[in-house]
Order: C-alpha cells, then structure tokens, then sequence
C-alpha cells in the first residue's frame, strides 16, 4: 500500500507542520481573522501563522477572503477539501490524548539509558 | 482543544518524518528483517530505514529482537502502542488516497500563479 511516491505521503507532508494540523483544527468552528487565531492556537507567532496560512491556502485547504472595510478586513476558512481533513486530525488528536505520556515516557528512558 | 504544548503535537511530530508512518504500517503484519521491510518499502536507503527504525523504538512504538544465530538476526515488530497509531496512520493514508490529487493540483495551480 505504501511506496516512496505514493500518495499518502502528500498527507503526512502537509501535516508534517505542526502548526498546520492545529491551524486547521482551529477553523473547525468557520472564518476566522489571523488575531481571532492567534488568540486562540498558543504559542505562534504571527509570523508562523503567517506561513502556516498561506502553504494551507497553496494546498488548496484554505481560502482567503479579502473585506473591503476601513482598515481592510482578511479572513480564512476551510474550504471543502480543508474540512474532508479534519476526520484523521480528530483521530490523530484523540490517539495524542490517550497515549502520549507513553510516548514521552519511552523517550524519558531512552534518554536516561542513552 | 490544541496548545502550544499540547500532547497532539506529540503525534503529529511522531509521523512529521513521512517514513515513521510507512515503516509503521509495513510492519502492521508481524515482526520483520530490515531487509524485509526495505524490500516492501520502495525508495528507503538502509541508512533511513536504520534511524527511522530507531526513531520509533526510541519512542516506544516498536520492539527489537536479536536473535542468536550466525549470522547475528535481527526483527523489529510493533509494540502495543505502535499497534495502536495504525488506526490514525490509516485515517490519514485512507483521505490522502481520496484527496492528493486534489492537493497537488491546487499546488501546481499555486506555483503556475506565482
């Protein structure tokens, strides 16, 4: 099922970011403006957000809305592709939940036996 | 639900080298030689296929056995918690089947723009 080119590599490459995942995730609830999202993803700068939401709006996953107001008003949502990809971030995130302290603890060993 | 800090980041960092999820789900049924697994995964040198493998033993996902025998035999096979990723892992390969093409095409559409 899985060679070198094949296409489930273009999944785990897009979600190799990790601020993409929880970007994405973040939307789940509609449109938001980079300072609703900074508000609510802890941790990113706004350069990073940045980045995260345009390689998100190159892959098709997101669209960017442009409001003519005064100052100018940008928005991002998912688009419908965006969303289709919410079901394996939910199933990545409630695997995350349930096992990794078993991850870390692993890594915690190996660190000390190294 | 996602933080800066929060434990999903330990997932999506676990499967952000796209070959842990290959390596992964090739190993979903049994134990294997690294020359087994190199032969079913197209495209991965040893060199990769060595620090992946200790990569993901390392996090306690997979289990190495050495086998006393001449030539010395080796086998990696997944632990209970790597057997318990393939669920997410599949999620992800199962929406890339569905969806890269449209990723790429939405790529293609960008860099032709750009």
């Amino acid at each position: 099922m899985f060679a070198a080119d094949c296409q489930a590599r273009v999944a785990f490459d897009l979600l190799a970011g990790t601020w993409n995942a929880v970007v994405l995730h973040t939307l789940r609830t509609g449109p938001q403006r980079p300072a609703e999202l900074r508000a609510r993803i802890g941790g990113i700068s706004p350069k990073v957000l940045h980045e995260t939401l345009r390689r998100l709006e190159f892959s098709g996953l997101l669209e960017r809305r442009a409001y003519a107001a005064a100052p100018p008003r940008v928005e991002y949502g998912l688009t419908e592709l965006g969303r289709s990809l919410l079901g394996p971030i939910e199933a990545m995130a409630t695997w995350a939940y349930a096992h990794a302290d078993e991850v870390l603890a692993a890594q915690e060993r190996g660190e000390a036996s190294a």
